[in-house]
């Protein structure tokens, strides 16, 4: 596969099996309805294992711009294809939430709350605050991209399975770091799917909360260049 | 074990425990009853763990028409051998819901509901409507198919660990995408045992809703053939 | 480890944390209370995998009276051992069940149904029926013994990790086939603890049910013999 | 990563990450509130898992004092390096507890309960007893420790999947033996937050519940000892 290809398809596959899951819990009839936070986690976690798995050989498994940009700033990416590979995650995490619109475009007519069919799509504060947003969305990114910067390698390849560790990684996250604000951690997961919102013809649905839609933006990416940072320093 | 067994006894595994968690969780008076979609989400990926790990060295673990299929596209299975593959997998999927239908007999009995008992065997819409259905299905099966045909061999045999990774996106599709229709993405495990449906003594059975029999082989043969098409495409 | 110390004391981890977690589910007052069968099924696996890892390089890991007879039947274990393999693995489940009741003791105090008391410490079927008890209990039991005969050994030592497998089979059982009878499969985890039930002193305990004591003998023994002939036919 | 470094930033980790599970299934307004234990034990063992694989490399990944204390009794870890280590990982355990509060602190103002917020921090029994929660925390480290040291190494570099069985104990113990005094089994896990949760302004904090403090100093450190003991005897 060719890396942007695999970029913009590993997204994709990231958010339509991500935003599905959120879907699938919290929208009406549903087979999954109301099936709790643990299924979300898991969803989410096994969304990223599939994504990294079908795309790790071909371009490295980025999937998430501050993760492009954290591996530019610790020099293991050349800046320079950073904006081709942050396009094709940002279409591709509006491909996988235009997916999702598709398969679960009966139970989005079958929910009456806007807010419940925004939440399909994009993160939102349990509780507003600025502060509190933004210092959980850095802290969670810290953590995924500090850790992934400090994942050995196996000494010999593992195949499939050296995609685990990121997806248990981020089912830690989750379950841990995303009770206040959803865990974005990524522009691709949140802004592009929020952008899929407004376009799409979604019956009965509320504004797309753009005056919230900056901190899953600016959150991650110090999250993720602080990460970068103290990997560089070698303390 | 001859590759013709294998694929009999792995699908046989497979639908016996896959469809054995949803009689845990969805028939009266057992230990399950009403313990949620995690644990058939965890059953299912499970189930196909213990299937292809039996399997996997002795007919390749396909335990599913669509993904013979779809090998035999992309050039990794004979044609000639398909027939065959299909036929065993059929037998198994009967052979798996009938002994669902041994173990949890008494709780058949205890369930007045109809529509639960055939949801023991096999897959239905939760909101009617062809267009949707079969797209859910055809959509959960090219991610199916898609991510197995781009899973990375591991440089040494990892043993039965090799059967993880396909339980796992097994998983990860069921959370996320089986809202709908309850990712069925095999005949021989829905057309399979909705004939033992309308074949077994079941106390208080409905008919086998065979109107929508036909959109669980279609769509996951469309969404499989797509996936192993793009696949070939080598983009 | 001596390969008998191995036996007892794997034995007694793997029914210390399995009938533990039952105690923290079923219990009242506990911290897990009422936590649903997606924990017990976790909780049994991982006891499977803790006991397991301790003790597959002294003794094999057996920590089942059937599982050794399977393995002498196909002649991958001395018959010439087994009595004292399986002394070993009975005393090791009684001491299990006796550690649960320490840890647990002041909530065994707490609860005061009787049946739920004997639950901690053996299996019963969910609905009465001797065919169905019998059945369920060889089924899962030959669906344990035949994957694990079947099992792909790595090509290079895993550590811990190859204790892994065994444990989702657990898992995976424990959910699907665990619905009627509770998935005792193993003489040690029934009926050394059904002994512990009746010799401590517990606070308003019921009798032992030993009319039923024993179904998860003879299922379970029956089910791993079948396993081992049909692996022995190399059908 | 320097050592010393290594067990700070690990035991920060593994506290955010571990008492921030806790934090989201008890606190008000969360999303993950009333998750459930399965939730609360999931987001422990990737706690240590997130980090083991961070620190496994530097400093081998202790993160728990009593386990720093057991491996130096078996003499795989030099008497003289067990002070520092303590202190990094005591200051890490603190420093995670200071970062749960500044991301869920809105959470702690929309809860009234103090109980429920000195549980975010430090362990508690569910009945009071000493020789209860005694047995309980040091059969429960003697579990952790006597598998950690049984552990077998794989023969080739796993990278980061070598932290996982250690998680999946965790995850184990937890479910099993957590269901009395909550699973502390570590003084930095436990002690550390607790003096953050005395020090630290908390809206309408409860008292740190002192005359329990020490339960979960002594029971983990007798079990961890125990169990290096009785694997030096090698019987």
């Amino acid at each position: 596969m060719h890396p942007l290809f695999a970029e913009f398809i590993g997204t994709t596959l990231l958010v339509l099996l991500g935003n599905g899951v959120v879907a699938n819990v919290i929208l009406q009839k549903t087979k999954g309805h109301n099936s709790g936070l643990v299924v979300i986690a898991i969803g989410w976690a096994m969304a990223v294992f599939v994504a990294v798995l079908c795309t790790a050989t071909a371009s490295g498994g980025h999937l998430n711009p501050v993760v492009t940009v954290a591996l530019a700033v610790v020099g293991k990416f050349p800046w320079a294809n950073v904006p081709a590979y942050v396009a094709m995650q940002m279409l591709g995490g509006m491909m996988g939430a235009f997916l999702v619109w598709v398969i679960y475009y009966k139970h989005f007519e079958a929910t009456p709350d806007g807010d419940t069919k925004l939440a399909v799509f994009c993160t939102g504060p349990a509780i507003r605050g600025t502060f509190g947003s933004l210092a959980s969305e850095m802290i969670a990114t810290f953590v995924l991209v500090f850790a992934v910067l400090n994942m050995a390698a196996p000494s010999f390849g593992l195949g499939a399975m050296s995609a685990l560790p990121v997806a248990l990684l981020v089912l830690g996250i989750g379950v841990s770091l995303g009770g206040t604000t959803g865990y974005a951690m990524s522009p691709a997961r949140d802004f592009g799917p929020r952008i899929m919102h407004a376009i799409l013809p979604i019956p009965g649905k509320r504004d797309s909360d753009w005056r919230y839609a900056w901190v899953p933006v600016v959150g991650p990416l110090l999250g993720a260049v602080l990460a970068a940072l103290l990997y560089n320093y070698k303390i």
